[in-house]
């Protein structure tokens, strides 16, 4: 059973009450904890050995990808991180020194973003090691940016550069927490989500949220990285880059919608402010609830699945 | 490396700010988010196939395990718990009935508890299940109760029965979150920890927490559970019962100190709303950091570390 499945069937399981503002569904959970001022937030996520990261890499860059992927989901939300739980789970007579520079990494991390590290479970996870983090963060009452307020019209738009994370971006990666309070502050941000899953997934995600709208997205816009059009000139067994930007996952960039008539704003304000990360216009927001790829060669369906269907029909 | 050997390496690395009002170091995180009246608890905790339960386990009383340890330690504190994340890290192609009974397990113990379910992540670990849950609670500002307020003289309480715990009760014990919150409201409590690890190892911690402070334990008042005492009994490979309730662990019992002259008060109080739960004034604080257990046959050191030192020794 695919992970989105399992969360759909299980979504009704789960109980509510009077403190949800946002419940699952979200790149983080919205709760009204009594501050006047702010909502507060809270996301959990873990990194795993042998699917996040290999046994070989190094443990300051482990806990920096363990600690930034939350924190790209608070700014997803355009939130400011605050505090963070880890649990760390080990083989029994794991080296500690390994535990240490992983918690070096994690903790340089966390205070270059001013977020608090307020508790350190350790427990045994026999065959290979597991890191969870917990954040709580804030967020201006009613100023959290949902995926799910995308309108007809609206102009969609994506951080950095996608694809090829794989050879080594996923473990360096910056969470956009700057760039995304600078957007809520500035323009109104209709829906925004971090790109984990890779575009084409997260896309649909935050269509399917917004009601089960669908996008035009034009190909020849994609900021696709150097490293994904490297891969496809000389790996045996990359994708093409335009694929591998759609569909590799782990770009953790932004990608949100704004009111078309925002949208020369956007650019301007952000080529001001963050003059070192690309921003890219890459389609639009439409009715008919296909997601659709403009290309040279013609017009086709981006395929639900992304990676799945696309591979092998570039 | 033992577990609190490496969480004492790791203490000086983790970042503050000024939202924390406790950190790493005591059952639950303490958070100042700017609501006037209360403050915010934060805590994380995993359980772990073939560690925490077996395979054979019912997936509904996991569920219950996975949440009622973060239920536990929010009770320590005297919180009350108000939301929780989950991340269920499973090997692929896990059973999808398992995962939703999990979830009721889960689900129906928060919401027993007024607990909100706000999301739930899946993730890959190849070899086993492992279930994180992280909670975020309150309590009313400043009355988070710490384990560090131990003072000389003070009597020591611990709630329901110990050892055993193994034999089934670590599966479907209930978080004593009503007598916690019911303590708090009705005496000044110095200190507080909810007895996971152990009797002894858990009293221990109070005790560092308080200054380095020492203990005297009546043998004869401490409540050792039935099934501790049948395993004695019976079973090939069991303790004895009074090492079993000192050393076991996965009590999930609140372990407690307040001032002498409250003692009575809070047995007599205990006794009126929570007839069911036994309450039991097991010794007291000293200043001699000893920790000393007082039995019929003589006074012995109670090991500092718990089951390691004591076992063989009875």
């Amino acid at each position: 059973m695919h992970e989105f499945d399992l969360i759909a069937r299980l979504k009704p399981l789960l109980p509510s009450n009077d403190f949800v503002v946002a419940g699952a569904g979200d790149d983080c959970a919205v709760l009204d904890l009594g501050d006047l001022g702010h909502h507060t937030l809270l996301k959990t996520d873990a990194v795993v050995e042998g699917i996040h990261f290999t046994r070989d890499a190094d443990p300051e860059r482990v806990g920096h990808k363990a600690i930034a992927r939350c924190l790209s989901d608070v700014a997803a939300m355009a939130g400011q991180p605050i505090a963070a739980v880890v649990t760390l789970a080990l083989p029994p007579g794991h080296d500690a020194g390994w535990c240490e520079a992983l918690y070096r990494g994690l903790c340089r991390t966390a205070a270059r973003h001013q977020v608090a590290i307020v508790g350190g479970e350790t427990t045994t996870n026999p065959d290979r090691v597991l890191v969870n983090v917990a954040m709580v963060g804030r967020v201006p009452r009613g100023r959290a940016i949902r995926r799910s307020g995308a309108r007809i019209g609206d102009a969609l738009f994506v951080s950095g550069e996608l694809g090829g994370s794989i050879a080594g971006r996923h473990l360096e990666f910056e969470p956009r927490l700057a760039e995304a309070r600078w957007l809520a502050s500035s323009v109104d941000v209709h829906a925004m989500i971090d790109v984990s899953d890779g575009l084409a997934g997260d896309l649909r995600h935050l269509l399917a949220a917004s009601g089960g709208l669908g996008a035009e997205i034009r190909a020849v816009s994609l900021p696709i990285s150097r490293t994904a059009r490297e891969r496809e000139r000389t790996g045996d067994l990359a994708k093409p880059a335009l694929l591998a930007a759609l569909t590799d996952g782990e770009d953790f960039e932004l990608l949100f919608a704004v009111a078309p008539s925002d949208a020369v704003r956007v650019l301007d304000g952000w080529k001001t402010m963050f003059p070192e990360v690309r921003l890219s216009c890459i389609g639009r927001i439409t009715a008919d609830p296909a997601v659709i790829l403009c290309a040279n060669t013609g017009i086709k369906p981006m395929p639900r699945g992304g990676y799945e269907h696309f591979h092998g029909t570039p």
